[in-house]
Parts: C-alpha cells; structure tokens; sequence
C-alpha cells in the first residue's frame, strides 16, 4: 500500500463527508441516541476492520463515537483508510 | 449514589490491582494478543456496563485497551466505578 499524495487525500475526501483530516490521519464524531446504538456500530465496524485486516483509533463515551483512521506502515494515509472510513459511513448509515 | 471519599478510595483501589487514580477517575490499560482478542473483551464489557448502567470511557488501538472509569453526576468516583472495574478484571482474567 503506498502512501497517499495531498492531493490523493484532498480528492478521496470528497467522498468521504463529515470527516477531518490532519494529523496524517483522518477523524470523524459520531453521537448516537444511546451507549447501546452505539456499541452495535461498534461491533459491525470491528468486524468490517477484521476483514479489511485494518483498524481505527477510537473512543468511545457513552453515545460518542470518535475515530481516526491512519496506516502506520507509511506513517499517513493509504487507499485503505478511505476505504474503511467509506464501509464506516456505510455502516452509520444503515442504522 | 454517593461521591466516595479519597480514604474510601484508597480502600477500594486495594481490591483493583492495576487500577491507577488520578483526575477523578480510576484508570487501567490491556494489551491483548490481536484485535479480535481486544475487541471479545469489549463486546463483555459492553454487556456487562450497560446491564449496570455504568459506561466506560474507553480507548481502542488494534490489541491496546485504556478505561477510565468516573461517575459524571458526583463528578468523581461511586461505587459504581469499583464494581465496573471488578467486572472488567473478571472478563479479562477469564480470557
């Protein structure tokens, strides 16, 4: 996996709305109604993660969600990031 | 539930081995083998806080684990957080 160009990143964040990159990493929040809708996220995206053999930083209060992706193999961003925040997104939207 | 005093802290943090407290809250860190190690122990967790009533803050890296534990409405510590914390030693000693 190669690491992504700023201008890689600038055009795959396009896709990805909702999240902040900085850091060499990408971040996003998100809150749900309760700690129970939350961990259900939770657990669809580890096991999304497991498959991808790729997996986020992340914090979890309550019904806040916050999560970071970055591949730390080339200290930034890879294809691999965009593609879990997208199954991310995917996921939170389902809900 | 009652804001415990820093004697009835100092007590309970005997029974917590690895538990440290600082900032008002009572804090630990597991490091598990791989992901899905780290992420079983959380869905227990999850379980067993939201049986209780009681969420943890918590902090995921691939294999690495942080919690804090506090009770926002006393904004310290309750009994609550020694027996969350009981808990988590039990799920974790089991795995």
């Amino acid at each position: 996996m190669e690491k992504l160009t700023e201008a890689q990143i600038e055009k795959h964040l396009e896709n990805v709305e909702g999240w902040d990159y900085y850091d060499d990493a990408i971040h996003t929040t998100f809150e749900f109604d309760n700690f129970m809708d939350c961990f259900s996220v939770m657990t669809r995206i580890a096991m999304e993660a497991e498959k991808m053999e790729h997996h986020p930083d992340w914090h979890n209060v309550y019904a806040t969600l916050e999560i970071s992706l970055s591949t730390h193999d080339v200290n930034g961003l890879t294809e691999k990031d965009f593609k879990l925040a997208a199954a991310i997104e995917h996921i939170v939207g389902d809900e």
